[in-house]
């Protein structure tokens, strides 16, 4: 007998738990195939089939034959947040395709606020001094209650963020496209607002999506509008802050802080991690390998909500988190 | 004619700022003095009117021959919230000493978080490994959500750093005292729950005064009761853990992480900073020169609460954080 449920594709090899999540979530009103569970010959035939794509990095899981191969498709589940290194001309311009967001946004959000409080608080400097032997014990350090915290961008990972922040008595100036908010903010409006919120904040949080828009957003004048004791924070993608600008700006105000938690040049995006300047030789950097999601469970949460929302599309229902236009890089 | 107006002695020097406070807090009721504005007859003259002794670090700024001329003193006002460091010894046993317990709890709570959270990212570690050439992108950090946060002495301190830690969703577990607390806590119980907190916690907290209970008391045994990746945080005093112990323990175990923020020999303390084993060139330690503190307004809210606890005794009423016989060494 030839199945007649709807074949669902996972282009990646999850580990057992995850693979545990998609056969839960999915149910068995589906056919669920992992790739890596097939000859080459039955990927070939399940090509044909599949009606769900599942992917964790389709710029290495995915060949163009493939897509070319999957004439039934009708919906792609992306397992990640960010979508910018996947590649989208590869899929008919119609065909619905629905990124994670959010599914990384709690443990992102915690890391966006230990960055913050190392460099609010010294602790490289004068981890680093201490080295030296200087004991600066009466050298003021920053509190976060009171600062004023600018969160470009208040999708999944800004708004937990916020929340986060909100805790330790900061407060929230958010930028977003609609310039509306149902959380509790002291400002929030849309990126024409963004010279009077860059003036006015201790701290900057980089959150957004990477688009045409998004792409080299600060610059050396954005850089220049902020304080000059700012600490930046960017979870999101190197693009969006001008690579040269930020390094200059870096050397010229020590007391400015940036905490780089994602790069121009990533191995998952381009194959290899490269930047253009000594960034990790400065005192007024916290570097991290974009390793903020990496918490244990979260691959499994991803999995989880990811099957969860293909789950929504099989059933006829509008799934969450699909691309817009600007995304597609319409 | 010769003021009846009961004399208030600052031994230290403080800034402007704090001098406004102190004439702010105690008002016009009092002869408000600063031994730094007085020539050295005019010291000798106002030690034996002095009512009221406040003073930063005794250690340096008051001599024994000092303390013996205060033929009328009635209350001591230290503006520390430590205060083993204080040679209490040179008061009456019966003469009312107030610490400034609590004053720095809400920066040093934060201070605490800071360094925890540098230690559940990993950022020293993975900043030193990008150095290196190394981006560990999927090597797993921890998410301060749903942990255990043992706090070793719930006062001030600690409580405020309880609150914190919940707002990011750990469970708290506290020892003080008494064994009870009003706030929101999963376990509260005295020392004789050490054993249990310790072998439960990812995080352990460690704010208790420094007293002949509590000196050593976290020694190898008590490490070993801990996770093997569990973070000690010091903020209290160095001599509550075993220092050969500690170092040994860090040694041993590398995924066991040690913030400090306090130390063994200390300037303010002892002269000079010192350690006996190189703790600062541990990957697993990060250190801080004990200036969880030193936030801007700090110095000047330590003068104001101390200045409103003397005019507390002026007026006759109970003052705060009057010293206990343990904290005096009884």
């Amino acid at each position: 007998m030839i199945t007649t449920l709807p074949c669902v594709l996972v282009a990646h090899d999850p580990p057992p738990d995850a693979r545990a999540a998609f056969r839960q979530e999915l149910g068995s009103g589906c056919e669920l195939l992992f790739r890596s569970d097939l000859a080459p010959a039955e990927w070939d035939a399940a090509r044909a089939r599949a009606r769900v794509l599942i992917a964790q990095n389709p710029r290495i899981e995915i060949a163009a034959e493939d897509v070319a191969a999957m004439t039934s498709l009708g919906f792609v589940q992306l397992l990640t947040a960010g979508v910018d290194h996947v590649p989208l001309h590869l899929f008919p311009r119609d065909l619905p395709i629905a990124s994670n967001a959010g599914a990384f946004a709690e443990p992102m959000a915690e890391f966006v606020l230990a960055m913050t409080l190392a460099a609010a608080k010294r602790l490289p400097v004068e981890h680093r001094e201490m080295r030296e032997g200087r004991f600066n014990q009466f050298v003021a350090n920053r509190t976060l209650d009171g600062a004023v915290c600018a969160i470009l961008g208040f999708g999944g990972v800004g708004r937990a963020a916020a929340r986060l922040f909100r805790a330790l008595g900061a407060e929230i100036h958010a930028i977003n496209r609609g310039g509306e908010t149902a959380e509790e903010v002291a400002f929030v409006g849309t990126l024409a607002a963004l010279e009077d919120v860059l003036r006015r904040a201790d701290i900057v949080v980089v959150s957004l999506s990477l688009t045409a828009t998004t792409a080299g957003l600060i610059g050396a004048g954005e850089l220049g509008w902020m304080k000059d004791d700012a600490i930046l924070v960017n979870v999101a993608r190197g693009e969006i802050v001008d690579q040269d600008a930020l390094y200059r700006h870096l050397v010229e105000n020590e007391r400015f802080f940036a905490c780089l938690e994602s790069w121009w040049i990533e191995p998952v995006r381009h194959g290899r991690f490269s930047i253009a300047h000594p960034f990790l030789d400065l005192p007024n950097v916290i570097a991290a390998p974009h390793n903020s999601a990496s918490v244990p469970g979260a691959q499994l949460e991803a999995a989880r909500r990811g099957a969860r929302n293909a789950r929504r599309w099989l059933d006829g229902k509008a799934p969450s988190n699909l691309l817009g236009a600007d995304e597609r890089g319409a």
